[in-house]
């Protein structure tokens, strides 16, 4: 994820505000948190959401994931293939078919 | 972000384990603030955290986010260049330049 | 909320293990947003959660929730009767009666 | 906390304006990571917050706790003493004095 030419677009727009300075990464994962928040507030009383709402919060939530990966030097879309790896090991498809169970009680 | 050939792996994922009934929007909202707190707890107390945690977590978030992004029908990185236009109309950098105050007490 | 006895319960056992130095306002901040994320896990996949779980999980966000208010000097119970007496106004019972919408959508 | 007659209030206020059907055990879960995140948006880019801002947020989660904690059948007091029983014992105070470390690997 995060062609490279959007995570240009996001450190141009960062610095010609000079905003470089408040997105330390505590703050850009409290920033992650407050946002999710936000997105989840579209469900709060009801399944059936907003849909241009859900599209504009969540893309704050990944927003700020692009700033946060960015900040630390990941690549965004190597690392969730990195976890998906894991995942795969943990959740084997035979024994994770259909369920919700989490990993250590597989 | 997301080239089309995560999106594709993450449904594969998905699919084999047949928890496309479990991905319901308000679970994956759900999800995404979960793995956003495991995130934060990162940076609970301290600044300094550990790089390989924050990888993996932020990898659970972004994850999360690229799932209800699919489900939803959204382009994740369409979805973000749309908002970092509207932020940069909210932000104009002569009034936002090394300001965090927030766009409606600028 | 918060009887006398159990504010002084939670600040002696903070005292004893000289805890006060992490308990920042912004640290316990985080950490009531991390803990409602654990709490939201009980829920990820299901309204049917396991009550032991939800119970002890509940219970870290309010512990955090009082040592917050106590580090604000905020008298938990008192706090919440004046939002409550805001939130009587905000949504009248002739208008809210029934009805999840936001107030300013009434 | 919550003494018995603030608990009666938050019951009448739901009631007057059948919000029962809205409080299930999950949307209160979610209601209170909601609210945290606003909470955590007064310290999102300062540790030195808005005094009444805060108040008032925290006011929110507060809120919501008491109403899942009633519906779920549970004494708040009695549950944050019970687990502050259990975390006690995870973290005696001859090991965990002036340290932030998880209980596991104390």
């Amino acid at each position: 994820m995060t062609t490279q030419g959007l995570g240009d677009e996001l450190r141009t727009f960062t610095a010609e505000r000079d905003w470089d300075q408040f997105h330390s990464p505590a703050n850009l994962a409290k920033s992650i948190s407050i946002e999710a928040g936000e997105l989840l507030e579209c469900f709060q009383w009801t399944d059936d959401a907003d849909i241009e709402r859900v599209k504009s919060e969540l893309a704050d939530v990944l927003t700020y994931c692009l700033l946060l990966a960015d900040k630390m030097g990941f690549d965004p879309e190597a690392i969730v293939r990195e976890k998906l790896e894991i995942t795969r090991q943990k959740y084997p498809v035979d024994k994770a078919r259909g369920r919700s169970t989490k990993y250590d009680r597989l």
